[in-house]
């Protein structure tokens, strides 16, 4: 295995404060994946033998119900950790991770977590950020599912994906990554039939662009409004 | 103000493994306050002035929308945490917390979180593991909102209140405070209307037992399979 250099890791939330001797000491334990699109990083209910960085690409993380509706908990972009259980107070993973693309990763064993954590305060006290940040996250979106119309909560969602990973192109600001009309439903507690029905009328009024595994948003000011429960004016 | 007893917080999850001179440095720095019925320990987007932890009674935690809507996050019971946003890396509460009952807490001043997380390891990580478990119950909430009918997630919402502070009675098991329908129905995304729809129709099968704030799970495992989706036999 060749080594991994620290430029990668240098600078992320994670990995900050920590000095060029630590990082080094902190990739020896790492090694580097290849996950091709659709491919799986972890399973659900799996024993968490490993936590992750993703370093590219992006990652779907799915919760599948006992009756085997899935449910799209968040997308991971690059510089995020994943399947850290560990720091949750868990042995198995609680949901399904999904490479959304071809990504790369690195991974460390589940059970260096402790040592990781007791050696380096920075990487305890960042993860614990990252744990706080989805723990708000995921409040907003129970709140979301609580209190609004099936229209605002999609076009939040589209929103929320604009902010992690939006591009800017010619046409708008560019999702940036394959996103198909039946994720955006697993994102918002709704049907296919729904979202597509949505996304036609958007296109209609110029608010979005949308094909196949593609949406761009090209009037995020519009769509921030109807989010909002705004109505348009005629 | 009279000295705490260490008695109040040994042996409780986030204050475990500590030694009592430990104890008593913790509550040095404490003061305790009486919380009447419907007052607020905290509001959503106040200054993160303090944290805290509820020694006695039921605290709900409530979302406000910018439109005016409430969301029951969940609720804290005896010996919980509690307006730990500085664990969240927040300097700002992201809910309001209000006494369901007459409750008695400890207050620390907010600043002291980063000095007791260095001191005591296994504070930090106690409060950590508090924080894991809320965003896996945040998770499960928008599992359940994005995919269960409203008589499920009514269902699945009273067995996670009788599990967390159910009481056996001669009756059942009581829900250990005062909850009315309007609170069910801000904790499931659902109108007053439905709630009351759905416990008449319990009542009448016999799962449940409703009065004025009041409520006792008759038969759990009737309950429990009508949260899992599975149809009761005639």
């Amino acid at each position: 295995m060749s080594r991994l250099d620290r430029s990668l890791i240098t600078g992320l939330p994670p990995f900050q404060g920590m000095t060029p001797a630590d990082l080094d000491r902190v990739l020896q334990q790492a090694r580097s994946l290849r996950i091709a699109k659709d491919q799986t990083v972890f399973e659900q209910e799996g024993e968490a033998h490993s936590f992750f960085l993703l370093l590219d690409g992006h990652v779907r993380v799915v919760k599948t119900t006992p009756d085997g509706q899935q449910v799209i908990v968040r997308y991971i972009s690059p510089g995020e950790l994943m399947g850290i259980a560990h720091a949750l107070g868990r042995t198995t993973y609680p949901a399904s991770a999904v490479a959304a693309v071809d990504c790369v990763v690195l991974a460390w064993p589940g059970n260096l977590w402790p040592d990781l954590a007791g050696s380096f305060p920075s990487f305890a006290t960042g993860t614990y950020k990252t744990v706080g940040a989805r723990l708000q996250e995921a409040q907003a979106r129970v709140v979301e599912l609580a209190t609004e119309q099936v229209e605002q909560r999609v076009a939040h969602a589209l929103l929320r994906l604009v902010k992690q990973t939006g591009r800017k192109t010619e046409e708008g600001i560019l999702i940036d990554f394959p996103i198909s009309r039946q994720d955006i439903a697993e994102m918002t507690g709704t049907t296919l039939h729904t979202v597509s029905r949505l996304l036609t009328a958007w296109e209609e009024r110029g608010l979005v662009k949308s094909g196949r595994q593609k949406v761009t948003v090209v009037e995020p000011h519009r769509l921030f409004a109807l989010a909002e429960g705004r109505a348009e004016k005629g």
